[in-house]
């Protein structure tokens, strides 16, 4: 990922930053690359697209025609040009030769999400890599998880590299920043949400988890160090993933897959 | 990742390529790089260690620490260079500070993979990322698998992203090479083990297999294109992975790891 700010020519044209107002505080995931990313945001149609650039001479794919029919069905101008133009604007390492911009994600709200009835929420105390944080957001898209919670931050959190690694799932699946995970646990308890921890040292299985098919709240730590002690905590429940292999660590966004299909495994119909 | 050839005064001195022998049609996984990975390679102890280069002024860490302990204990040399030597040397996008070089991961017997009473197998039809390659070693190393089947390619398979990924899973977890994945079917049913391809078009769910105690090998298809015809039609069972969300489509890995983990599950005391 390049570190390089706006350059000219770009396709932002945001009148935002044209006024000069201070950047809030937001989610980001204004600039989409990919071409799983860029389709999903056309096609979901939850956001203003402001422009799709596609890069010449790139292999001819069905996902790439569907990127230009739902580009002119919204009426967004697809701009063809050239690889070299593309490679220097996208901010991934590989934009597989498309690249959109967008209004910014809008946050969801962590009170909304806990009302709801059949709650299915990921909150990630202090998983930092875009990379990670955008696969645990397609694995919450997939597993039909009804929103992430993520400790606010003064960068912003959906970068070009999470958008990417996300598939279109940012424009799916709510995500809720909160000053803080411990915090956002304590109103998870109120709001009669169980809290699960993942960690090494769980008392429990997370194949045991009889409360999944309740409202229910999967808690995963940062890469490397794990669960932080305050939300360890905190936690109603800390259950771990058995591992009888002899390699002893999950990336983290492996840990969360294997606990959101948990979840789906035991709400599903005859689940046990 | 570079695409440079090697240097000169690189860590490598095999004798190999000193005396010009062919290259022959290997594994590789000569380069390690990254902590996890380099502190695995020099725990196992399963390949000769030729060196390892630790970057000047990188954070003290514990898993340095132990990398430095490990190498001397088995009588490597830890060579200290500045940063800009050891990323110029670096394949990957993050070595986090740490090369080695190590003689060549060993090819498993498919025949011997498959009489293992308890066989756990994982094969990869057309999975070509090495980043993904590398995550379902992980994966598989975590979760106990007992081989991973791979089709021989004319390049390398364990390349340093590959390796990294891995996260020292190339130490552990038996890597077949064979000349094809359907063929290798075949021998799975000569040999009592279940086939079970993952495919959006299966049959059944991943949560209902029954087969999981028994010797199985899971078969994953390409990223975006699924399992091939001729694998598909081989497999004894087809079955997906419940999708009730939003978004359809998940990473190769995140499959191989949901679907691992339900083999975990369905090994474990009272998995049902």
């Amino acid at each position: 990922m390049s570190r390089r700010g706006p350059s000219r020519g770009t396709p932002r044209g945001s009148g935002r930053e044209a006024t000069r107002e201070p950047r809030p505080a937001g989610l980001g995931g204004e600039q989409v690359e990919g071409r799983r990313a860029v389709r999903e945001l056309l096609a979901a149609g939850n956001r203003r697209v402001r422009s799709v650039w596609i890069a010449d001479g790139v292999d001819d794919s069905e996902i790439l025609d569907d990127i230009e029919r739902l580009a002119t069905a919204r009426g967004v101008r697809v701009r063809r040009v050239d690889r070299a133009r593309l490679a220097a604007e996208a901010r991934t390492e590989a934009p597989q030769g498309v690249v959109a911009r967008a209004d910014p994600v809008e946050p969801a709200d962590l009170e909304a999400l806990l009302a709801e009835p059949a709650a299915f929420l990921v909150a990630l105390d202090g998983v930092t890599d875009p990379g990670n944080l955008g696969a645990i957001l397609r694995v919450a898209g997939v597993a039909g998880a009804t929103g992430v919670i993520v400790p606010k931050h003064r960068s912003v959190l959906l970068t070009p590299t999470a958008v990417k690694a996300a598939a279109g799932a940012v424009e799916h699946v709510p995500v809720a920043p909160v000053a803080g995970i411990p915090a956002a646990l304590e109103r998870a308890k109120r709001a009669g949400v169980w809290t699960v921890g993942l960690a090494a040292e769980g008392q429990g299985s997370v194949f045991d988890l009889a409360v999944a098919d309740q409202p229910v709240m999967l808690v995963l730590g940062a890469e490397g160090r794990g669960l932080a002690r305050l939300s360890r905590q905190r936690c109603d429940l800390l259950v771990g993933i058995p591992m009888p292999g002899p390699v002893d660590s999950l990336n983290v966004a492996t840990a969360a897959a294997v606990a959101c299909f948990e979840v789906v495994r035991r709400r599903a119909p005859g689940g046990c």
